[in-house]
C-alpha cells in the first residue's frame, strides 16, 4: 500500500482537516501534507484537486509530483469521513476500526451521531449564538454513547474518535477563550459546566485521554486555531 | 458469522428499506425479515429496536425469539447506509464493497453523492413540486459518477447501487404513473425525459442493468408502491 505517493491537502484551522491528520498519526504513516490558505485558496485546488474547493482531500497514487503542481493521473478523493474509512482500509494493521462488524457498525452510528447532532449543536452554539441547552444536551446523549471508561467505541483509539476529537478541542479552546458568536463571559460560563462540572465528568475524562496521545499534540495548533477563530469572532468593543 | 440470528425490521413502502433488502439479497443471506407498517406502528419498536422510530433497522444476536418480542440481549443496529456497510462487512465474499481501499472510496463517495445531492433533489421534485431542471442536472452529474459500461463503481455490484436504486425504481414508477406533488402531465413528462430521452441514455443502461437483477425483484413491490404513493399524493378532483 505504502508504495503509492500519497498527498493530503489540509488546513490547520480547519477540524474536518485534522479528523483525518489523527488518523493518519495514528496509523503511524508517512504522508506528504500540504497546508491550503483557505483566505486566499490557489487557483489550482479546486480545479485540478477538489471541485468543491473544500478541503480536507487527498491525491493518491500517480507520478511523484509537487503537491501544487497535482497530476491529472492521481486519484483525488474529498470529504472528511471518506477520507477516515480510507485510512483506516489503507492502514489495516493500525486497526483504526475494529474487526468484527458489530464493533464496525457502532464506530460509524457514533459517527453518524456526530455528523448530525453534535455538530449542528456545536456550530448553533459557536457560530449562531444558540442557547447552550442544545448543546449540552447533544453532549449529554454523546457522552452516553461512549464505552465505559475507554474510547468511543471499546477500548482502542478508533475513527469514531477521529471524527468528534477535533469539535470538543475546538469546543475548549474557544469557550474557554470566550471566542465566539454570544455575549462577553457566555462562553466562558458554557466552558466551565462541559469540562469541569459533574454532569460530563465521563466526557472529560475521555476528552483527556483523547488530548493526551501524540496524535493529538501533531495535529492541535491551539495558538494558530485561537488566532483565526478571535478574527473571525471579534465583538464590536 | 451466519451462526448469529439476523432480524431486518422493514417496510415495503421504504426506499431505505429497499437499501438493505437489495444488499441482503445480493449477498444470498438468510434472514428473518419482519414488515412494520408505518401507518401503525407498533409500540414495542420504538421502545425496543429503533428509538426514532424509523426503518430499517436490525437486530443482531442474541436469542432466538419472535421477531416482535426482541431481546434486549440483541445488538441493535439503525440508518440504512450503515446497515448497508454492515452487510458488506459480514459477508465478504459477496464482495459488496470491492477489496482496493482506493475503490472502497469511490463506492463511498457516490454514496455520499446521492445523500446529499440525489436525495434532496428527489424529494424537491417528487414531495414538494419544485421544478424538473434541479432534479435533471443532479441526475446528470450522477450519471457523470457512473463507471462507462458496468455499475456505478466498476463492473460489479457494490452498495454504491443498493445506495441509489430504490430512489431511480421509485422515480420510474411515479413520474410514470404521475404520481407526486406536481400538477397533471407534469411528472409524465419529466419520465419521458429521464427514462427516454437522449440526455440520460447511460442511466437508462445502468438503471436496466440495476432492475434486471434477481435482487431487484425480491425487493421491490412496484404496486404495493404505487398504491401507497396514490394515496398519499392524490390530487384534488
Ligand atoms: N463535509 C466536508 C466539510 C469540509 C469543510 O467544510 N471544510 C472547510 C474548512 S473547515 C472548507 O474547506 N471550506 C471552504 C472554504 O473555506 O473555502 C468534510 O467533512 O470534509
Ligand atoms: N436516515 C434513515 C431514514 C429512514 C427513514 O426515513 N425511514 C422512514 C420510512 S421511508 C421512516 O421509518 N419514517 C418514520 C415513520 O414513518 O414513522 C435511513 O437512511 O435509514
Amino acid at each position: 500500500m505504502a508504495t503509492e505517493q500519497i498527498t493530503l491537502y489540509s488546513s490547520k484551522a480547519c477540524p474536518f482537516c485534522q479528523r483525518v491528520e489523527l488518523a493518519i498519526s495514528e496509523a503511524g504513516a508517512n504522508i506528504n501534507r500540504y497546508e491550503i490558505d483557505l483566505s486566499n485558496k490557489p487557483d489550482w485546488y479546486a480545479s485540478k484537486i477538489s471541485s468543491s474547493g473544500k478541503v480536507p482531500s487527498l491525491a493518491y497514487g500517480g507520478p511523484k509530483v509537487s503537491p501544487d503542481l497535482p497530476s491529472p493521473e492521481s486519484t483525488k478523493i474529498a470529504e472528511s469521513l471518506i477520507l477516515l474509512e480510507f485510512v483506516a482500509d489503507l492502514y489495516p494493521d493500525a486497526h483504526l476500526l475494529p474487526g468484527a462488524p458489530i464493533e464496525r457498525a457502532q464506530v460509524r452510528f457514533f459517527i453518524d451521531a456526530v455528523s448530525t447532532k453534535v455538530l449542528p449543536a456545536y456550530a448553533g452554539f459557536v457560530m449562531r449564538g444558540e442557547p447552550k441547552e442544545k448543546l449540552f444536551g447533544v453532549l449529554e446523549d454523546a457522552q452516553a454513547l461512549l464505552s465505559p471508561a475507554g474510547f468511543a467505541v471499546g477500548n482502542s483509539w478508533t475513527i469514531a474518535d477521529a471524527a468528534i476529537a477535533p469539535f470538543l478541542g475546538r469546543l475548549d479552546l474557544m469557550l474557554g477563550n470566550d471566542v465566539g458568536k454570544f455575549e462577553e463571559g457566555v462562553g466562558r460560563a458554557a466552558h466551565a459546566e462541559i469540562f469541569e462540572g459533574d454532569r460530563f465528568a465521563r466526557l472529560q475524562k475521555y476528552y483527556k485521554d483523547l488530548t493526551g496521545r501524540k496524535s493529538w499534540k501533531a495535529t492541535f495548533d491551539g495558538e494558530y486555531i485561537l488566532d483565526n477563530s478571535r478574527a473571525r469572532f471579534a465583538r464590536a468593543a
